[in-house]
Parts: structure tokens; C-alpha cells; sequence
């Protein structure tokens, strides 16, 4: 494991994007968008995709150039198309637009179309936070679940995030994969070579399994619920919402036509709409309601739901409290960047010529 | 088993609600709320509850003369004190509220306070869909679920649901608790004396069990996702932003202190907000797209789902297929009613004079 600070890591990123295509005002938004990830402690969304959307630059399937435009519009509504380019840098635009709707109607609501991966949902919906707002994220993403009583990849890991004010609290904020767990725990668990729960995963032929292997067998993502009596038609149906405002009310793909993050798996031909899709927005928390009523309301949830009786030997976590940790200690201590990301990163630095982020220290 | 016609159970219930004080017009859209449940085949929301709101306005507890208010508003949001009424009648009142608004702007979203439950989520969601709208709908409930890692009941089962249009297809509705299994699922193991799946329930110390009836013996039902391997932080969080959207946002109370549908049990006192609180809205699908280009790829996203491949012996369904099966099925043939709800029925025919629905048949 070796440490970086934030801002010398931010500034890697984004002096590797730009040397990639993107001007520095893109090459910026994308690097706080990763680094926030990795403050925020989901490590498999920052720097760890870095070279995943580099290679998808030199495949020429994520545009540089892009210029996202509105091309649908009401007072609280909109549909952006992203040109090809980075969600990255689209969904904050689309945030942005969100809230300037919201100001002056409540609402706004933004539908991207034709962009790629956004990164974590929480980045943008936080985006609403200053502005006494709650903001709302959701993408769909390349197949990998499958739905209740099916056993074909059919949906992403569909995130829903919202991130609501809390007055002198943290926000509240709560950003989940709509499948029972994200890959990236599969990922740890094939790297530790250790089983995963049952209700993660099954075979292709729809037996449970605890092979984080498994998917790579043919295998899919259950939803979350795991299994029938897990009521997972719950978790499918989440997803499916996702994939709907995502896809088919953007003009963006859905469902097993979503284009892979993956740079050597081919997109599918007769896509039955443009790229991957994201639906972001923000209510004004003072189209509800004074904002000191609500601020007090928020805080007085928060202490309680804090104080609820936990489970012997357990902690009640509110939820986004973990990330807010992370990004505390990290902001003070560094990020902390496994080897094989380290090295990814290396290789990054070699081909376009740019200094690595410079290491504060090492732990085992 | 007794089967009535869905007009003379309307009728029956629109009386009974009229002779405890509603005017004609509360009751019948109350009448047709409660129908709607049994027409869709959630059998525990319907005729079968029709008692247990009977009592809260013989207690007091509800107020048959209410006159709900916009006391906040917004060109997209508002707020509607339901001046402590019936959900039945200010939830459809607010869906009006958010489609004229979502007519003019693209979304509307309207948060009610002070009601009380306001039947099943799905009656005010689907409000939106002759208007070629997304309608949405959820609300808090009175404490039986635990937090992820709690002991303590803090959360109804809070419902989300989601309708969306469809083209020539059904619409798509999901309209799911945010706990792995809604009490009326509970009810009915109870009184088949069966034992339910582990993961939707936890006696009081926070044990696992199968047994029904843990929950009255002070145990809690279970966030979707069931335990911490099947990621019920998850459930939890959907739970919680249902309270937040329906409590604090609204100027309802939230959590523990959510009152009880049922009449027997006490308000706690020192309330920080007031009443039952809920959540509606619509986004108008043209202000993001044209109508006729949504509904092909609605279209298109009902067709691949309903083929991809299933488990074997398993049946792929659509959120919200079942339902409107339901639905054909039950307007043809009647609705069929358990005898404790019939024998229920006849309590309120024999207290407030009113004819029973008239019987079409009865099956064992």
C-alpha cells in the first residue's frame, strides 16, 4: 500500500487526461470526480479507473472533444446529450443545469444520453448540497445482474444515490448498487481468494455459488434480496428503474445493449439508443418547506436514528457516514493505493510522459 | 372465500366511509383508493383495512371533515397540510397538484404532512399515467423494521413506487416495501402457522428466526437484504430516504414517532413533526423526450425482459405484471374476500346500517 496526498493525485489524473484529449477545464472536473472516489474510500471507482477510461479514449469509444448540448427542454426538465464524451464531465453539467432549474422552479431534473461512465452517483447528487438541496444520481451501466428468475445478464450494478442536507449534522447520503453486493467486493474476494456469501452470485445455470469466479464463468449478479425468499424481484425492480430513466427516458441504451466500461469488449451492433445513460436532479429543500425547519428536523432524525439500539457488538451507521470518515482521515493521512494500482498508474506515467504523485509513506 | 363484484364493494366501502362522516366526494375517492388495492390483488390494503380506518375516526384519531391546504409552494413543489385526515384523500389530491404542476414545468413534487395512511403506493403513482407521466409515490409508516445493525423498531416499511408509462405495453410499476417482507406477508404465515424464510425478521435481542410471531414478541422486521452479508445497509437506506422525504421534508413526523395505523395503541407525545407524511410527484415524459420515441423504447425494454432467459421452471415478470393481471382477472371473475375480512365487513354493515356487497360466489 503506498500513500498519496489528494492534491498531488488529483493533479496526476488530470494532467493525464489532458494529455489525452480533454482541455483542462474536463481534464480538471474528471480528476476531482476520481479523486473524490478514493477520499471517499471506494477505492474500485478513482484512480483505479483511470487507465480503464484512457484505453477507452484510445479506442476512440469515449470522445475528448465531446461538447455536451441540451437537445430537449422544459422549465424543470432537460436531456443532455454528452456527444460521446466522459459522464464524467457530462453528469456535473447536468447537475449544474439541474440546480439552476431547481432555483427557480423546486425542481430540476436532468436525463444524459449518449455519454460514458459517470463514476461514483455520489459526486454528482453532492453537487446539490451547497445550494440547500438534495440532489439525485443514477446510471445504468454494462450487464452483469441478471433479473429475478433469470440467469442472463441483463442490468448493471445501477447505483441510487440521493445526498440530503442535515443542517449542523453530516448530509445524509446513500449511494447503493442495486445488485446485492458491487463487483468490486467480487474483485477483492477473487484477489484474497475467499468465498463470498451466498445471494452475491450465481452459476450460469442460476445454482447459487460462493465462487467470486463464478461470475467470470458465465455467471451473474443477483439483485439485491439475493433469492426468492430474499424478495431480490425488490432489488431487480430498482435496477429496472434505473435502466428506465437512465436508457429509454434519455435516449441512451439500456438494459444487455449498454456499451462495457471495458475497452476489449466490443459494443453490441443495433443498439437501440446512444451510449450509456444517467439521470441526475435536485429539489430545493425550501420548495417544501423553511430551510431551518428542515435543517432542525434533519437534525433531530440524524441524533435518534444514531442513538437507535444497536445489535450487541454493533454500530448503527448512518447512511454516507462511512465515506465521511474516509474522506476525513484521508484528506489528512493520504490515499492509500494498493501495488497493482501503483503500478498501473506507473505505466500511465511512462506513456504520456507525466510525473507520478509523489508517495508520503508505505504500510504493508 | 367469498367473491364480490368490485362495483358493490366500492359501493359498500364509499357508504361506510360516508356514514362515519366523509363527504361524498372523500368517500368515494377513499372507496376507490381501498378498491384498487383489492382489485390489484394486494388483498392486506383493501376492503381489509376499511375497519381499522373506521376506528381512527371513531377515536379521533382521524379527521372525516379535514380540509387539506398548500401551505408552501413552488412552481415544481409544494407542501399540503392534511389537516389531519385520511392519506386516501390527500395523497390522490396531491398527485393532482404535482401533474399540474409537471403540465407546466416538466416535474412536479408535492410532500404532505399531517395525514394519515394513505393505502397502497401504487393507486397515487399510477394517477400519473393517462397523462403520459412518471408518476411517483411513497410514504412513511408506523415503526416495525430495525436499522442495519439495530435492534430497535425505527422504520415502516416504508414504500417506494415508481409508474411508468409504457407505450402498448402495460405500464411498468414497481411498488416495493423497503423491508425484506411486508407485514401482511407475516400475517398470513401466522395464520397458516408456517415458518418464513430467515432474513425477514429478528427476535428482540437480534437473533435470526423463522418463527412469525417473533415479531410480537417484540422482535423487528429486517431492511431488504435481510442480514450484513446480504447488504441490508442497503434496505436501510432506502427506508430511511422514504422517512426523510416523508417526515422532515414535509413537516411530518418521522421514525419511531411515526403514529400507529392501529387505534388501540397510543401517539407518543413530544412529537417532532405532525402526523403521517408522504411523498408524490411526476416527471412529464415530453420533457425529456418525445412521447412516441419513449414509448418504442419503452417498448422494446418490456419485449427483452420479458425474454431474457430464465431459470429453469421460472417465469421472468415484469415489476407491476402480476398486479394488472390481477386486475383483468378480478374485474371479470369478483373479488374474492377471507372470511375474517367478510365477518369484518359485517361488523361495519351491522354498525352503520349499510346493505353487505352483494355475494357472486364462494370457493374454499
Amino acid at each position: 500500500m503506498i500513500y498519496v496526498t489528494a492534491d498531488s493525485l488529483r493533479h496526476f489524473i488530470a494532467t493525464i487526461f489532458e494529455r489525452a484529449g480533454f482541455s483542462q477545464e474536463d481534464a480538471n472536473v474528471s480528476a476531482d470526480v476520481l479523486l473524490r472516489a478514493d477520499l471517499r474510500g471506494i477505492d474500485s471507482h478513482g484512480a483505479a479507473r483511470l487507465s480503464g477510461y484512457i484505453r477507452l479514449i484510445e479506442a476512440r469509444r469515449l470522445n475528448p472533444h465531446a461538447k455536451s448540448r441540451v437537445v430537449h427542454e422544459a422549465p424543470s426538465t432537460a436531456t443532455l446529450d454528452a456527444d460521446g464524451g466522459s459522464g464524467l464531465i457530462a453528469a456535473p453539467m447536468a447537475m449544474e443545469i439541474a440546480i439552476a432549474k431547481a432555483q427557480i422552479t423546486g425542481a430540476g431534473f436532468v436525463a444524459i444520453k449518449n455519454s460514458n461512465h459517470f463514476g461514483i452517483a455520489a459526486y454528482h447528487a453532492m453537487k446539490a448540497l451547497p445550494h440547500n438541496m438534495i440532489g439525485f444520481a443514477m446510471t445504468n451501466a454494462s450487464p452483469l445482474v441478471a433479473p429475478a428468475n433469470s440467469i442472463e445478464r441483463m442490468l448493471g450494478t445501477n447505483p441510487i444515490c440521493l445526498a440530503i442536507p442535515a443542517g449542523r449534522r453530516e448530509a445524509v447520503v446513500l449511494d447503493l448498487a442495486t445488485a446485492a453486493a458491487a463487483n468490486g467486493k467480487l474483485e477483492i474476494a477473487q484477489r484474497l481468494g475467499k468465498t463470498v456469501p451466498e445471494g452475491w452470485i450465481q452459476t450460469a445455470s442460476g445454482e447459487p455459488t460462493t465462487d467470486p469466479q463464478g461470475l467470470k464463468q458465465g455467471g451473474s449478479l443477483l439483485p439485491l434480496g439475493g433469492d426468492e425468499a430474499g424478495a431480490y424481484h425488490k432489488g431487480f425492480a430498482l435496477g429496472a428503474w434505473v435502466d428506465l430513466f437512465s436508457g429509454p427516458l434519455s435516449g441512451a441504451s439500456f438494459g444487455p445493449w449498454v456499451p462495457p466500461f471495458v475497452s476489449f469488449l466490443p459494443v453490441q451492433e443495433n443498439q437501440p439508443g446512444e451510449g450509456i445513460g444517467h439521470f441526475v436532479g435536485a429539489w430545493r429543500v425550501d420548495g417544501f418547506r423553511p430551510l431551518a425547519d428542515f435543517e432542525k428536523a434533519m437534525e433531530t432524525w440524524v441524533d435518534r436514528f444514531k442513538a437507535s439500539k444497536p445489535k450487541t457488538g454493533k454500530t448503527v451507521i448512518i447512511p454516507g457516514e462511512p465515506e465521511a470518515a474516509a474522506e476525513r482521515d484521508r484528506l489528512l493521512h493520504g490515499i492509500p493505493l494498493v501495488t497493482a494500482v501503483w503500478e498501473d498508474l506507473i505505466g500511465l506515467s511512462k506513456r504520456y510522459d507525466v510525473s507520478m504523485p509523489e508517495s508520503i509513506g508505505k504500510a504493508s
